[in-house]
């Protein structure tokens, strides 16, 4: 047995979620080697010049089969076809996982493509990321004590679970499993309706009159509230979407929250609006200590 | 004429914003001597013993009369009340001046209490703070490169105008002017709103079920856009209050923008969702670097 149990990792889309994983197994010396693959070659070139990948593959069915696991780091959107041009190749003996924001319907993509029943796909999410996005955005550290979560299916074999679990662990990450619906309700919460509401409110304000002074006055508080909405327009599209359920469920228990705020102001009640408040300082307080470190 | 022009700085209420002035005006040497003054006189033993002051005085009315200027640093609730106590001292050369988040409520509450026409009024407003609070979080250089809005009226005299602006000039702040309805409007977009919208974010999810589940898998996304739900509960529900007709003509905008996105949503409409986050990312891009720096 050699010293690296993992020969080839392929990674699909080297942006700043691929890219970033790369580097980290590279660095971890994980594998002996990483092929990139993907549709621009300009990236591609890219990312073996900056020492990403070691080398890479335009012809997704070819990378893929030459791979021990494929890891698809593509907008939610793109999964589905993706995963076509993958299952195109020789995979018997390939796992294949995702980063994907939303896994039910990657789980949804995967069964479709590669029938019910395939042992060797595990959805995954690394709850890492900057607002930067692209090749040139990757880094080595991106996973350090980062969480990553592994929502395997009852089909899922526990060898690949294992191996993609170890992928994730030789990067720095801590790996979590539990059921795609319990995911998607807790970052629907904890991710997809912050973005939506930090997109929300830069649109809101982008809308006014002398919207230039109304930013050149804006505070530290407002930089940190909006650096979200500096994210990726497309991916956020897709991850919206792909959760759609969970999403608009949050969005209508928000809209309560904010008319109860809204009503406390209107009649003039602070005591209500302290209240809130206080209950929502102090849950932060309490959980700003166990948020995934910085 | 003395290389001091200003002899005495009172500061009333030595918390964040207070103490931190206190600081930054002695190292600036902008005065001899800083006197704090305020409810609590274990607060101001702190103070002096931190070197945030020079001496205190539990009376305000008297450390009010022996100083040139006088800056209000309490919740907006307060001001009112600590105007009243100002004015029972001898203040007739005293320029008399505030840092509060809500312009035109302090302007009523001074022309209430000195009378309209009162010349020696300078409404101010510091755009600088952080989420934590008291005069342990104090430091001298929290007004560097910083914004100060000063509202004066028709009635501010244009001397004390100008010593209170030398004054934030001195802690290292740049000084505009500009109407207090302009303020109120420009604040409950930039600062009030997104204030509202963070506390109410975390009361939300903490009303659900599994809620520390919940925040162990927030990221650093979470975590920099709920860094305001971690202010003082008070003084928000001041400012909110102060301010109300502004934030709830900002809250409906802002109802309007969610339910844009939540009938895009509902209607699969990904083009849509993709141009809002799109113009979003845009505007949050072009003023990033506009923004009050780190």
């Amino acid at each position: 047995m050699s010293a690296q149990p993992v020969d080839s990792v392929c990674i699909i889309g080297t942006g700043l979620i691929g890219g970033s994983l790369a580097l980290a197994l590279k660095q971890a010396g994980f594998c002996r080697e990483v092929i990139g693959a993907g549709r621009t070659e300009t990236t591609l070139i890219q990312a073996v010049e900056l020492g990403v990948i070691d080398r890479y593959d335009t012809q997704i069915s070819r990378a893929a089969e030459q791979a021990d696991i494929v890891v698809v780091c593509v907008p939610l959107g793109a999964m589905h076809a993706v995963f076509e041009q993958i299952n195109a190749g020789e995979i018997e003996h390939t796992v294949i996982t995702d980063a994907g924001s939303a896994k039910q319907s990657v789980i949804r993509d995967a069964g479709d493509v590669f029938g019910e029943g395939f042992p060797n796909f595990v959805a995954g999410h690394p709850i890492a990321g900057t607002e930067r996005s692209g090749v040139t955005a990757a880094f080595a550290e991106l996973y350090q004590q980062r969480r990553v979560i592994l929502t395997p299916t009852e089909d899922t074999s526990t060898d690949a679970l294992e191996l993609v679990r170890s992928m994730w662990q030789s990067a720095g990450a801590e790996v979590d499993t539990m059921s795609a619906e319990h995911h998607d309700l807790i970052l629907a919460g904890t991710s997809h309706l912050p973005h939506l509401l930090a997109f929300g409110l830069v649109d809101c304000l982008n809308n006014l009159e002398d919207v230039d002074e109304i930013f050149r006055f804006a505070a530290g508080g407002f930089r940190d509230f909006t650096r979200i909405a500096s994210s990726d327009p497309v991916m956020w599209r897709d991850i919206c979407l792909s959760n759609r359920d969970d999403v608009m469920a949050m969005m209508k228990r928000y809209r309560v929250e904010m008319e109860k705020m809204y009503r406390a102001l209107e009649a003039n009640d602070g005591e209500k609006l302290k209240e809130i408040f206080e209950r929502a300082k102090k849950a932060r307080d309490a959980f700003a200590d166990r948020i995934t470190p910085k």
